[in-house]
């Protein structure tokens, strides 16, 4: 009989990095390992100097991803006892864009002496927001070339992408532009350490760098509008060679083995996005079925066999999740958030002290209160922009809204009517990929929100009408890479052919679902079709109130 | 010499009475009583029973006025030490319309063992609700007859108002409207205790009754649509007699004198309303003066030499507030309730701890710290219908609205919006004024806000661009009464020929008032301008969404 083969997922987040050893035969999580970065988000100073950043700047260093590796790997060997030599493989997932310039041995520039004063030395953030300017370039100069891949984002380009912040470099530090014999997002840079080898991941690839599966990235003609000196940036700086998720990037090297205790030649997969990664793990490999990642924010992902182009997605990408599909990705940039945002500013203090007494979290209070509310009793209705709208609007611009609020408005009521507001969002986005022939029949749901609020999942099951049910695992984006990981050993090393396979044994759901209570999502529908004409009133432009309030602001400010 | 002479006016509100004895050479308060009502606003059970009142009904008891006499006028005559010889007259104001059946003695029908239980016996208080069918009625009928009386009152007829509560007595109880001699006014029928005299004043008759200055009340043909027993409820239960404010009602009765101690014979002022009251003691006796009285409303009241049919206002009333002039009452129905409201729902506990801290009120720390913030520097607008909206749009089913909240948003930055949001209410009703050629050149603050909120002064005075100047008694009602009873003993006996007169001498303003900042005032009308769109989106039929809402929430409670 053989013996029982293990996995390893590490999900590389924004504060710290986690590491699950996972069993290949069932998905069992035997250990899991946290390991906080020390410099964490960097948007201050350059660590050990006193050189301030600009606002809009997030920074992270390289050198916590390592210590990560060095902490946690050990970690969930020692907690589980498990030998290295029954553990087959290895995937990661990233934050992106998360991107930095290395030389060519790999070292991240910010490494070496005399670069690192350079703050464009070091690794740029997802939420790093100082390239706006590039962005607007580059949306200006895809418009102006009728570029079509535009459409393929919802329309827009990020700042937050890898082009808006590669050209921030090379208008900004041209000596680290030059420097630079590579810039590379971080999950394909913790492959390169893991195994020595640059392999490219098509997820990053697809969704923030231009890159198509069969039309590989724009054009050379592209880059030199946006300036001379870009014009071969994908030949001088990046690589065309881009990797399928769940290849074998390759085995792990000698100097990680030791430095990690797992075995040299332990299987390595390309690299991935936490999001993405999310939904095999949420045990989805094919179209009709949308996984929601819910937490501060949500990602709506999905798959399906065609192209359609939805209008406001964040983008589409043939095998950006799972092989042979088209991978779609929506998304609303504020949901926990809100809700933390209104227990920090608007809940009195009775409300506290109950808390307090019962030994509960706020939110729980306010969670019971507002179960005992009928739809539509509050009277009230919200847009839930409060850090904007990603899908389907695409606008950061946009502010929240509160309507309907009497003398008699309670706290639980408001806290009821932004939940709602949140679904009403979501209910937006499935029906726009219904209305452009991306079918939604069910959902699935991981991340933080759907373990901590029960009566937010009831609300999203009765406004979209939609059962939703819920992933087993607490760390979704952690085990689908140790699934990947799997894949990338191989059935004959124990683990699996493909990313299905890995689906069919690995991941699972929870007993409990959520059943839409169809009385309520009818007076929902009445309700939603309120929001809907507010949505479109305040989002397309017919009403440009909040961009002009925050126009004022600015000019205040300055 | 003449010995200096005194008058005493009694303000009777919601809750207490407050009676003041003045100075009638130079206004000076000499003494002040406050009579809380025992009743209160009775909405629940009729006093010493188990009959329970149906929702939306609010009534009064008739005894709490005459203990409030009883109480108040012995102890700023004990207190003050002045003389009852010296006390040439009285005047009284009264919350309106708030009418009660009474049965050929003056006595009301509540006051009688065979009707006490009859809730409809009762006084009726201004803010009784459960009228609304009948005032439906009115204006229907009033509109398929084309009733020009309909202009003068902002196109509505409340449901707060006489013949709505009149109707009501007879649909719902017809014996009480059988038995009752006459429907008064609260404030005739004091005056009538007071005098022995039923002199209903123009005041009350004129804004809350249909009566007019040349046409009188409405025809019979009117009163018969609406019911035949209705026809004659002029001729039958009021009276076409209405007399002018400051006129002598009559001389205290002997019984009045024994129980008040003051001296029998002493002038009593026809009645008044409390806001109406407050326009000669703001100083004010001509055209382009708003005088504002700013608490958990504001009433909103001007005169002038011309009628014009302002929209929305909620009367015109010729000598409804002065000889001669056309007063015009217009009003916003919540503005302190909204930072009463707030304060209790949504601010968070570090304020309060702060504010127990330094042992104030958590009002001014909000205050505080909404003042050092520039306008528009929030970043968001309201609109003020937290009690929906009386002028202009004269519609309660209107709900409030708060626009351009982020994750960085403040809990003082929401009270400051809120704030704001009432001056631009109160802009909108002086632009409207001005629109109908009621010129608004002056404001004139009085009540309790303008004492309590600084910040909230300064805001109306950037927002509307004018100076601002304030009251100088904190009691403006009762000093108005005061100057009413002075006109009514006459120049002869020590008073006033005339209200004029009484102002010159009786009112007076605070030397501090309130300048308009030109800067803030150019950046508010900016932010006015977007306020307005959302006003006359929301309030003028193109987005009913706040009435859905409400109908919505009515169905579920159902």
């Amino acid at each position: 009989m053989q013996s029982t083969k293990y996995s390893i997922g590490i999900d590389f987040g924004t504060e710290s990095a986690r590491t699950v050893l996972v069993r290949v035969d069932n998905g069992e999580e035997v250990a899991t390992s946290v390991y906080e970065y020390k410099d964490g988000v960097i948007d201050e100073f350059i660590p050990g100097t006193n050189i301030k950043l600009e606002p809009e700047w997030a920074l992270q260093n390289p050198l916590d991803y390592l210590e990560a590796l060095k902490q946690t790997i050990p970690d969930v060997l020692n907690k589980s006892k498990i030998s290295p030599e029954d553990i087959i493989g290895m995937g990661i997932d990233f934050t992106s864009c998360t991107m930095l310039p290395i030389d060519k041995e790999g070292t991240p520039l910010c490494m070496r002496d005399e670069y690192r004063h350079n703050p464009h030395s070091w690794v740029k953030l997802w939420k790093h927001h100082a390239a706006q300017p590039e962005a607007d370039k580059i949306n200006q100069v895809a418009r102006e070339r009728k570029e079509s891949f535009l459409l393929r984002y919802g329309g827009k380009y990020s700042s937050e992408w890898f082009f808006s912040k590669a050209l921030q470099i090379l208008n900004e530090a041209p000596k680290i532009y030059e420097a630079a014999d590579r810039l590379i997002e971080g999950a394909d840079w913790i492959v390169l350490q893991l195994s020595g080898e640059e392999k490219r991941n098509s997820c990053t690839a697809g969704y923030k760098a231009l890159w198509d599966h069969e039309k590989g990235f724009p054009s050379r003609e592209f880059f030199r509008a946006l300036n001379p000196r870009f014009e071969n940036i994908i030949d001088e700086k990046m690589s065309r060679n881009i990797y399928s998720l769940g290849e074998r990037a390759g085995g792990l090297t000698s100097k990680m083995a030791s430095i990690t205790g797992l075995r040299e030649g332990t299987a390595v997969a390309t690299g991935n996005v936490d999001a993405h990664v999310s939904v095999p793990a949420a045990t989805v490999t094919g179209p009709g079925k949308m996984v929601m990642i819910m937490g501060t924010s949500i990602c709506h992902m999905m798959v399906d066999k065609n192209l359609h182009l939805v209008p406001g997605m964040c983008g589409v990408v043939k095998e950006g999740i799972l092989p042979e599909y088209y991978g779609y990705e929506a998304g609303q940039s504020s949901v926990g958030d809100i809700f933390a945002w209104f227990v920090r500013n608007c809940v009195p203090s009775d409300y506290f002290k109950e808390a307090n007494k019962r030994g509960v979290n706020v939110h729980r209070i306010l969670e019971e209160k507002a179960s005992s509310l009928k739809v539509g009793e509050s009277g009230l209705l919200a847009l839930d922009w409060w850090n904007g709208n990603r899908s389907v609007l695409v606008d950061a611009g946009l502010s929240g809204l509160l309507l309907g609020t009497t003398l008699e408005t309670k706290p639980e009521e408001i806290y009821r009517a932004l939940i709602e507001a949140t679904a009403f969002g979501t209910y937006k986005i499935i029906n726009t990929f219904e209305e452009n022939k991306v079918k939604v029949e069910k959902l699935y749901a991981c991340g933080g929100l759907p373990e901590r609020n029960k009566l937010l999942m009831q609300i999203y099951a009765d406004v979209t009408g939609r059962k939703i049910k819920i992933a087993a695992s607490s760390q979704t984006p952690a085990l689908g890479s140790a699934m990947f990981g799997a894949v990338a050993a191989g059935k004959d090393n124990g683990g699996y052919d493909n990313i299905i396979e890995a689906v069919k044994n690995m991941a699972h759901l929870k007993k409990e679902s959520f059943m839409p209570n169809e009385e309520n999502h009818r007076l929902y529908q009445k309700i939603y079709a309120e929001y809907e004409k507010l949505h479109n009133y305040f989002g397309r432009g017919e009403n440009k109130v909040m961009k002009k309030l925050k126009k004022i602001k600015k000019e205040i400010k300055r």
